[in-house]
C-alpha cells in the first residue's frame, strides 16, 4: 500500500535535483509516465513519488506491483519536481555504472562526447545514438550529468535503451577503442575529410566535442579521420547535436546501403 | 557621441524581451559582440545599448559609426539583458520581413518548419539550414518567435545568413512551392522512404512538424514524398533539429556527390 511521504525522505529526494547529491546517493529522479514507462524491467527503482492529486486519479498498483509508492502533499511534490508543469509522478531509480567492455561490440556504432556541456545537447545525441542503433555512449569527464532531469527529459528516455558510460578520461577511451580495431571519426571543423568519403561502415566511433571549443587536440590526434561537415552557407559550424546527428546517420546510411 | 538611455527608451526596450512588444514596434534585440558581428551591412539598426561597465572598457567608436549608442547603469542594462550573463551590448533592430518568393530560387534547398515550438530547435534548425547552403526557411504561425533572444543564440547568428521568412499559413506555402515545382519532403514517421532513397538533388523544401505532434495530416497530404528516417533502436523518434540536420544533410550528400 502507498503511504505518506516522511520529512527525511523529502530532504533526501530534494538532493537529487543537484549533481552532488545525485553523486552521493547514485540516485536519481525520472519524472512523468511516458519516461517512467521507459525504465526497463529490471532496472532498480527505490520508489515511486505521487503528488495526492495524482494519488486521487489514477490507479497505484502499476506503481506497487514495482517498488514502494509514497504519497505527498501537492505542494511537496511540486517541489521534488524539475519541471514547469508538474505531471505528479516520479521515480527514483539507481544509477546503473556501464564500463567500457560493454559498449564495443562486433561492428558497433558507438558515439563519444567530449565535454559537451549543454544538457539538451547530450539528451538529443543519446537519443539520437539510440535512433541510429549504436551499442553504446561514452560521455567524458566535463559532460553534462547524465542523470540531470534535463538530459533525461531530452533523450526521451534513450538513456535507459543504450549503455553509457559516465565520467570517463577521454584519452583512456580513445586508447580502449584503437586497441580493440574501432575507428575514431571525429567531427572537426579542420578535417580533410567530408563524413561521406569516409568509411562508417565498420567499428567506429564519433566524436563529438565541446560546443564552444569543440575537440580537444589530444583527442583529435588520436581521431583515425577527422571528418568535416560540409558548411555550404555562412554558419561557422553546427550545433554539437546536429554535427552528431548528421554524422551518425551517415554511418547509417552506409551500413543500410 | 554616446549619451546616457532615458527611461522612455528602456522602458520601450524591456518591453521586446516579450514577442507582444517586438511584434508592436517590429524590433528585436541582438546581444552580445558576436552576434552583433553578424548582423549585415544595410540591416537596419535603431541604436546600440551598452553597460556603464562594457563603455569604461571598449572603444564605442565601432558602434558609433553604425547608429546612436546609449549608455546604461549596469543594474540597468541587466534588466534588459535575457542571458545570465550579460555581455554588455546589444543591438536594437528593425525585423525584416521577406516573402516567400524572395526564399525560392533554381534547385534551391528550403526549409520548412510547422509549428515548431522549442526556440532551442527553431534556431538549431535555422543553423543547419544555413550550413547546408539553404536558400531560406520558412516557419508557420505557431513556430517559436524568430525574433526571441533564445532563437537568436541558438541560431548563432544565422537568422542574418538567410531568409526567413514567418508567420506562414503553412497550406499557403505548400502550395506556392508546389506551383514552382519544389519537392516537398517531409520528415514523418509514417513515412514508406528512407531519406536515401528521396531524390532531394532537385528544387527541395525539407518540411519538419512540431515536436510532440509531427507534421499535420492537411500538410502531410501536401507532401511530395514522406521520409521515414531509420529508427534501427528504441528510440521512437528524432528530436525534431536532428531530424532536420539528418534530412538538410542528405539533400547536400547527394547534390555534392
Amino acid at each position: 500500500m502507498a503511504q505518506i511521504i516522511s520529512q527525511k525522505y523529502i530532504k533526501k529526494t530534494l538532493t537529487l535535483l543537484r549533481e552532488k547529491g545525485r553523486d552521493k546517493t547514485n540516485l536519481f529522479i525520472v519524472e512523468g509516465e511516458k519516461f517512467i514507462s521507459e525504465i526497463p524491467d529490471g532496472w532498480p527503482v527505490e520508489c515511486f513519488i505521487v503528488s495526492a492529486e495524482f494519488a486521487g486519479k489514477h490507479d497505484l498498483n502499476i506503481y506497487e506491483s514495482k517498488a514502494r509508492v509514497y504519497i505527498a502533499a501537492d505542494y511537496q511534490y511540486k517541489k521534488l519536481s524539475d519541471t514547469v508543469t508538474p505531471q505528479g509522478v516520479m521515480a527514483v531509480c539507481a544509477k546503473r555504472a556501464y564500463t567500457l567492455c560493454r559498449v564495443t561490440a562486433e561492428n558497433s556504432l558507438l558515439l563519444l562526447c567530449e565535454s559537451v556541456t549543454d544538457p539538451g545537447n547530450v539528451g538529443a545525441l543519446i537519443r539520437t545514438a539510440d535512433a541510429a542503433g549504436a551499442a553504446g555512449v561514452i560521455l567524458t569527464r566535463g559532460c553534462a550529468d547524465l542523470y540531470s532531469p534535463k538530459v533525461i527529459r531530452a533523450s526521451a528516455g534513450s538513456l535507459f535503451h543504450l549503455p553509457c558510460v559516465t565520467d570517463m578520461d577521454a584519452m583512456t577511451a580513445a586508447r580502449f577503442l584503437k586497441e580493440r580495431g574501432v575507428i575514431l571519426a571525429a567531427a572537426h571543423l579542420k578535417g580533410d575529410t567530408i563524413p561521406y568519403n569516409a568509411d562508417l561502415s565498420r567499428a567506429c566511433c564519433i566524436m563529438i566535442g565541446n560546443e564552444a571549443r569543440g575537440l580537444s587536440p589530444e583527442l583529435s590526434a588520436q581521431a583515425d579521420v577527422l571528418t568535416k561537415i560540409p558548411m555550404i552557407g555562412k554558419a561557422e559550424s553546427l550545433n554539437a547535436a546536429a554535427a552528431g546527428s548528421v554524422l551518425l546517420y551517415e554511418a547509417v546510411r552506409q551500413r543500410l546501403l
